[in-house]
């Protein structure tokens, strides 16, 4: 590029032979604190809203939901709700609903290792936490294959990386570890390759304990300073339609009682575990959803909580699940509604169906992150990563993503407005039919000017050609093989990673704690 | 899938073996009128958007517009502007901008050969427009090449095959026909080939006439019927920064003369032909704009016109422009409010800058699409098939953009919504832990329930293995071959097809009409 302006282009190739990685990190900062600042979408009258919020009650009220943990239905039962105990089917009137309802907050915040990771979860704010829970790994070398601890560690240290990620997460299921073990290393990995706030399974107390425990040291916290604020969280699926297994239910009485983080999804499925229709398959959720509130504040009053919103549909002839459809971004904006009708925060996803991070994984992952995003999500879990509708985590995906989110945060900010900025001088000085590279006007801003891509070749054909004539998918490729070559994890207390080593080697010595189920 | 029901599996198996070339059809009238049902977002304030307007005003009074075709100079000079030759800058004072803001139709139909094709353009009606304008084509079996007449056709015969592409358009450039003769045979595959409503390019008065006497002899209409209403459309692109050539000049007087479509657009690169700023690069679009209609309104006051918006950003390492980037979605939600504030239908893009049909042209293109619809869209161009910043045309792109499309189409469908919908019933008769396949909540409704995909693939990862592993990209060049296969053009009176190809024969022989620069 030549300005015609010798001082301007000296000036613009000093910038492009600057350091890339430092000019990154200039603007990386405000992917920190995303704030959304449009209004969210409605698909629904307020009406239709209070509508679907009475029929939840009423299918709590009248068929009620099973649940499968004694210690659970006995909380209910002492808190007021009708527990038929043959059944397991619990009965909660709207009194009791409404009373969870007023104590859960609104707004709080999740507190990281490091204090500039902690994350504020409230309307209009917005945290990214990675992909949660595939079995299998992927990458366009090595194919999809069982997931590893190296697997983990390495999507701890890529949400690590970005700070379009605010919270590490479950990323994948580390099978060369045995079930007993997987919460001790998969805590470990987070505590000592990053800084922000971890993510706890809830497979039954003695695992919650655990992580519990390693968290407070981590962090040098007493029980009661961990108890006072949240340091981590989980995520609760129920057990569509209309059930809360064990382990789900004893993880929303353990989080709650320490006062951490409970995500509380139903993931409805309409026209398979849930009504084929979006009112109905919104309304079911919403049903599911309240039942776990209630129970987290029958626990403890005031124990932090989000709504988790994650209806979508299945292709009718196969039963296949579909993600990022129509259909899920309509739910989205419905959930985002049926959220703020409780003002809660609301937790949506980043998802797609595609067996490979191709154009489709793309596309399908857009609308679920405009579904989400314009609908005031909250809490975007599988923000990152996610393929084959939860199967498996890619890597090239994930990088793909974090491209996605940063030019969502670059949205998200404000654009300067004056007078100054609408720049009538600099359209006097280029003239008509001139150019602005080299005007005063460009040459005070463009150094921040646009958002730098991470993935995205914008280069000619030519040069795009003669460098390999790459797909977005094979640039990922590399950039997530460069980000874990230079990773290096943030400065930690020797004695701290001493001290959560032998956590870790005492309770692998005792058995560990095996998943409940 | 079973339902665990023999009488719904039955049902559900007859229709997995249903056609489903009829189940699209189904579902695909829809698309052929859309309604955005959400209210536009807003970056700007009211305040911040008549700033920017009256800054528009005063670059139009004070700097002006340089103007190359003499008859244009004169017809704004008639009109009250004050021009000087020596410089070709026209001035043009607010009040009769205002003047012409007041004749500028806020709404109109644009009038198809069939009228089942007809387009409402107006504020919430959304029509879709395909690519236009690239030299070249690409596929993924023979690459990158220069468009000829038979991809034009393949193009027209693509566009005329999915409802939700409402008009056809500029395609590619056929370089193997002489510019002379271009118009002629573009024009020619068009009315032949399909039933929407044409695309002509303003490239000097001979060639446009001969388009509009094309339109003229397919609609069997007089010269006064023709005018009365727009049977065709035109893109005009100002020279930004702040001139009008000739042949977009000539455009501009040819088609408001005529009563025909002109969508006037600024092609405005922030940091390159405009100000590096946001506010800036509108405000000079907003000028240009004005300008262009301004000449539409002094040539026939009421001659419809599109207030076009087409502004990104450069990458100012490189000078490479971008397209789908955040500042792209910024600006799409800006014009959209000066649109509005002027209250026209507003023209926007479905753009990326990707070389290939890839991961990257789906996120790029999904930005700009729901920057487009999100900012209230009501003209779509390069709705389909534009890759590479508009220097290529691609097949298989095409398809995965008819695929967005009609994601966003079914989208803007209503959500049922009544206690029968809701299905509180259907949530009994399934029961906690059951499924919903076989309810009667479900057998009602299973068959249009969902948006049945083109391209996107839900299978497993097993079933999609062993179909070959094909990407997206890859299905889609399996699609775009499959409706060219088996392409039908609409039926037409065999008398009409004479006459147009009599018409180009004529004027072939007659030398044909070269284009003015």
């Amino acid at each position: 590029m030549s300005t015609g302006d010798p001082r301007a282009d000296r000036r613009i190739r000093r910038r492009t032979a600057s350091d890339n990685v430092a000019n990154q990190a200039a603007r990386s900062e405000p992917y920190r604190r995303l704030v959304i600042p449009f209004e969210p979408m409605r698909i629904f009258s307020d009406d239709q809203v209070e509508t679907m919020h009475r029929a939840a009650l009423r299918i709590l009220e009248e068929i009620g939901v099973r649940v499968l943990l004694p210690e659970a239905r006995q909380r209910y039962k002492a808190a007021g709700a009708s527990v038929d105990e043959a059944s397991r089917m619990v009965r909660i009137d709207r009194g009791l609903v409404e009373q969870a309802l007023r104590t859960a907050p609104p707004a709080f915040d999740l507190v990281a290792p490091a204090p500039h990771r902690s994350q504020h979860i409230a309307q209009k704010h917005l945290s990214v936490i990675p992909v949660g829970g595939p079995p299998h790994v992927t990458d366009i070398e090595r194919g999809k294959r069982s997931g590893t601890l190296e697997d983990f560690r390495n999507f701890a240290k890529l949400s690590q990386q970005y700070d379009v990620i605010h919270f590490l997460g479950a990323c994948i299921e580390p099978q060369d570890i045995p079930p007993e073990f997987r919460h001790l290393e998969t805590m470990l990995a987070m505590l000592t390759l990053g800084d922000k706030a971890p993510f706890i399974y809830g497979r039954g107390g003695p695992q919650v304990r655990d992580c519990f425990e390693m968290v407070r040291i981590n962090a040098g916290l007493s029980e009661s300073q961990f108890k006072a604020q949240p340091h981590s969280y989980t995520v609760i699926n129920t057990n569509s339609p209309l059930q809360l297994d064990i382990p789900m239910s004893q993880g929303i009485i353990d989080f709650a009682a320490a006062g951490q983080l409970s995500i509380i999804t139903p993931f409805t499925l309409a026209g398979a575990m849930a009504p084929i229709t979006l009112p109905g398959a919104l309304t079911q959720a919403h049903a599911e959803a309240l039942a776990g509130i209630t129970l987290a504040q029958i626990v403890r009053a005031g124990a932090p909580v989000s709504y988790g919103g994650f209806t979508s549909n299945v292709d009718m002839k196969s039963g296949a699940p579909a993600f990022g459809t129509p259909e899920y971004v309509k739910a989205a904006f419905g959930a985002g509604q049926l959220a703020r009708h409780i003002n809660l925060p609301w937790r949506s996803s980043n998802v797609n169906a595609s067996n490979i991070a191709d154009a489709q994984a793309a596309y399908e992952s857009e609308m679920s992150l405009w579904g989400a995003i314009m609908g005031g999500c909250n809490i975007l879990i599988h923000g990152a990563g996610w393929l084959e509708g939860g199967l498996a985590a890619s890597y090239e995906k994930f990088i793909l993503d974090v491209e996605m989110l940063q030019m969502f945060a670059e949205l998200f900010r404000p654009v300067p407005f004056s007078e100054d900025e609408i720049g009538v001088e600099a359209i006097v000085e280029a003239g008509p039919g001139g150019h602005f590279f080299g005007t005063a006007h460009t040459m005070a801003r463009y150094e921040k000017a646009f958002y730098t891509p991470l993935v995205s070749d914008w280069r000619n054909f030519g040069a795009w050609t003669e460098d390999g004539a790459k797909t977005a998918t094979e640039r990922a490729n590399g950039l997530w093989k460069k980000v874990l070559k230079e990773f290096v994890a943030p400065a930690k207390d020797p004695a701290v990673t001493e001290a959560l080593e032998s956590f870790v080697a005492r309770r692998r010595s005792e058995g560990g704690a095996p998943p409940v189920s």
